[in-house]
């Protein structure tokens, strides 16, 4: 039966034209601080990618996958296991969305390095390129599937998809595709291919599948271009077509988003990087509760209840009062509070079933309250502390850490990297992976990145 | 950020009871009409993935698959490759539809085989299972697939999904699960992780990207039982919750036909088998100019012109007048009807490149004409056939063979196989094929068929 409808008149050929935009760029043609973004963005992924490595999310993705696999010639960032470079995608996706700790686009709420960088890195073991190669289709990669992303959101996310996994997959086909030098027809069968395996629900989120989704997307945009590469044909406008990607799976369809000024406006410059090991909405309260500690040190003990004043989405999406595990932690404003004051943590540690059940923790949790206020912006928020002799405290944060107004700089980038990777391989091999990866630039082999990243990894 | 939403109220637990109902059916509970649909389902998915296994399709796809490769331990049927068992089952599925000569189940369009068969065979040649054990888990994905296909049937079609791919990788699951021994939860598992990679659009096909989709149901469906089997999680609620897979990609969602009567009512037992080699809306036409042919023998030179009298859905699925390649030649009823008249054809022979340019088939095209007329059957046609010397023949057929009413026979079946898989494979490694496939019941191990089909196979 035929599938082919055409499509309306004045719609743009979408598919053609971003893909013949993502062979003609050229390293050059990229601003010097879209790259720089483009380095912190594979700089932050990687420290991401160890620090997730021994989740068991990742010890269970590949008991199932070894079996599968084929010659391993590719790594799986922070571990000992070397896997062929499409399932090494799909495990990489994995461990640095784990945490819930990379980056984000925050317009479209795609976490963009996971996707791209994934199949990339583990394509470069096997396709030797040079560090400057690497960023700039590492940076096309990025900037397609937020563009993508901007075209169909919020509209798509509403309806229940997974933005990551379902606009991730072009990304991952544009940075590989790019890489393996497809023409402009190989480009377009690579998306065509990517949207008919473009998927990823949100009912997932909370169970290990939520990290799937960046894996999958990962493995499932490289099998794209290569599929593409090897001549297997598909739809020439599959973003576009009536019965394309972006009709089909979202209400809204805005062509400009992905076609205007391209090459002149960069979403990938907009990437932002999570300060702490949760949900976005979260970060200005631990931030706010972290300040409030360095202020009072020891008096913490004191406390007798803490009022948070937040953005109504805080208590929409992590208004969890009793949490039980360390992920359900993570959906906890509360938890998230009580462990900034008590620890000033907000790394992979502060969300630990160990931490979510300390008791001192569940104290003091039990004491925190919060009200939504419309007024709040989503960046802020207000914290009182009543202490037990009566006296009180407030601080409050106008533009939180890691919002688009405040980003994080290259030494929090360093620490959250530090912190999460010393736990899984070291801090020698930690601190030597982190240098090598400011270095990207200058390597004439990325997959140098890769191969460091398991000197210090052990079997789990 | 949270995904989680309640599930309205009065929704029933669909995925929990599927499951349950996948795991505790026994082979005894198949009523031997539906075991006997079921082995001719098998037949007739080994005869059609024989069938292309030497198309340009599969060629391109194993260049790709090939260097990504685990332990070559699974068939390509029809073919000397062997791939790991993932890539094995998305070869078979390629293959076994990429003739658009497989089954079809008439109420949702699904073909039920292809996603389901390929994983479970793959499966089969790495965990050895008996031939009735592999009939067991073979009907319990037909029937899972097509239940869920029920479900959302017509307006997830209707919206642009290729239904096939979309609802296979449930079937695919729920048989390799079922396979492996999946306990409830697991099953559950393997059902989130199966709506999370649910995908195809109808917008490819007409290009290669279509026959992918059942092939990567069947690959992505058994990924899904693998990684639950291995402790992978995911919702256990993904076809009914409110971000799962019925709502995100239907309007229409209709819990009775999942739940109904299971194990009374059998979808399995009303699969379908196309006699000709392409969209089912032709073979009206093809049956009725091959009965005229049998009537008139030489006399088909006298031909003046053809008039046929159609289901206004066969113009416009397969009105194309003028088709330059054999795919498109199976997408105009003028070509089909043509050929069906010229050598009685409608196996893959009638749809190559050389038949669609053939000079005799192109003049007798031009004078086939069509009319649509919406009180004509779906399964009906009337031909009419005027000759050079003004006499005419009128040929009625009332409901079409491969219809509901009018199932191919095991003969007919015999003949679909032999006509195809001779081609690929030789005529003494196709009798001794079709033989092993209907012993397949008495068989202790099922991949003994696997490894068969690639005795007569050579290298492209």
């Amino acid at each position: 039966m035929s599938g082919h409808q055409e499509t309306p008149p004045g719609t743009p050929e979408v598919t053609r034209l971003l893909a013949q935009w993502v062979v003609d760029l050229e390293g050059k043609d990229i601003p010097a601080d879209v790259r720089r973004e483009g380095l912190r963005t594979f700089v932050n992924w990687v420290g991401c990618a160890v620090g997730g490595a021994r989740h068991e999310t990742v010890d269970a993705a590949l008991r199932a996958v070894i079996p599968l696999s084929g010659k391993p010639s590719a790594t799986v960032l922070g571990r000992p296991e070397r896997l062929d470079p499409a399932h090494a995608a799909l495990l990489n996706g994995i461990t640095s969305h784990v945490l819930d700790y990379d980056d984000t686009h925050l317009k479209t709420i795609i976490h963009p390095a996971g996707p791209v960088a994934s199949a990339l890195l583990a394509l470069a073991e096997n396709r030797p390129m040079s560090g400057e190669d690497f960023l700039t289709a590492l940076i096309v990669g990025v900037e397609v599937e937020c563009r993508i992303g901007n075209a169909v959101y919020p509209h798509h996310y509403d309806r229940g998809w997974h933005i990551t996994g379902t606009a991730g997959v072009f990304g991952a086909a544009a940075a590989v595709g790019k890489a393996i030098g497809l023409d402009c027809q190989r480009l377009q069968w690579a998306f065509g291919l990517a949207a008919s395996q473009s998927s990823g629900l949100r009912e997932m989120f909370g169970t290990m599948t939520k990290s799937f989704h960046p894996g999958r997307a990962a493995q499932n945009g490289m099998m794209s271009a290569l599929l593409a590469e090897a001549g297997f044909d598909s739809s020439e406008r599959a973003i576009e077509a009536p019965r394309g990607f972006a009709s089909v799976m979202s209400d809204k369809q805005d062509w400009s988003e992905i076609l205007g000024d391209l090459g002149q406006r960069w979403e990938a410059a907009l990437n932002s990087y999570k300060p702490f090991a949760c949900g976005i909405v979260i970060h200005p309260a631990i931030e706010g509760c972290q300040k409030i500690r360095e202020q009072i040190g020891a008096r913490v003990a004191d406390i007798a209840s803490v009022h948070l004043t937040t953005h109504p989405l805080v208590l929409e999406l992590t208004g969890k009062r009793t949490p039980r595990t360390g992920l359900e932690g993570k959906f906890s404003v509360f938890h998230s509070a009580a462990v900034a004051l008590l620890h000033g943590d907000g790394a992979p540690t502060a969300f630990t079933d160990e931490m979510v059940n300390d008791a001192a923790v569940v104290d003091l949790r039990d004491r925190i309250h919060a009200t939504a206020d419309s007024s709040c912006h989503e960046a802020s928020v207000t914290v009182e502390v009543t202490f037990k002799d009566g006296s009180t405290m407030t601080q409050h944060i106008e533009r939180a850490i890691g919002s688009r107004d405040v980003p994080l700089t290259d030494a929090q980038i360093d620490h959250k990297f530090t912190v999460q990777s010393a736990l899984v391989i070291g801090e020698a091999a930690t601190e030597k992976l982190l240098q090598l990866a400011w270095r990207s630039p200058e390597l004439s082999d990325i997959a140098e990145i890769a191969r460091c990243s398991s000197e210090g990894a052990v079997s789990a």
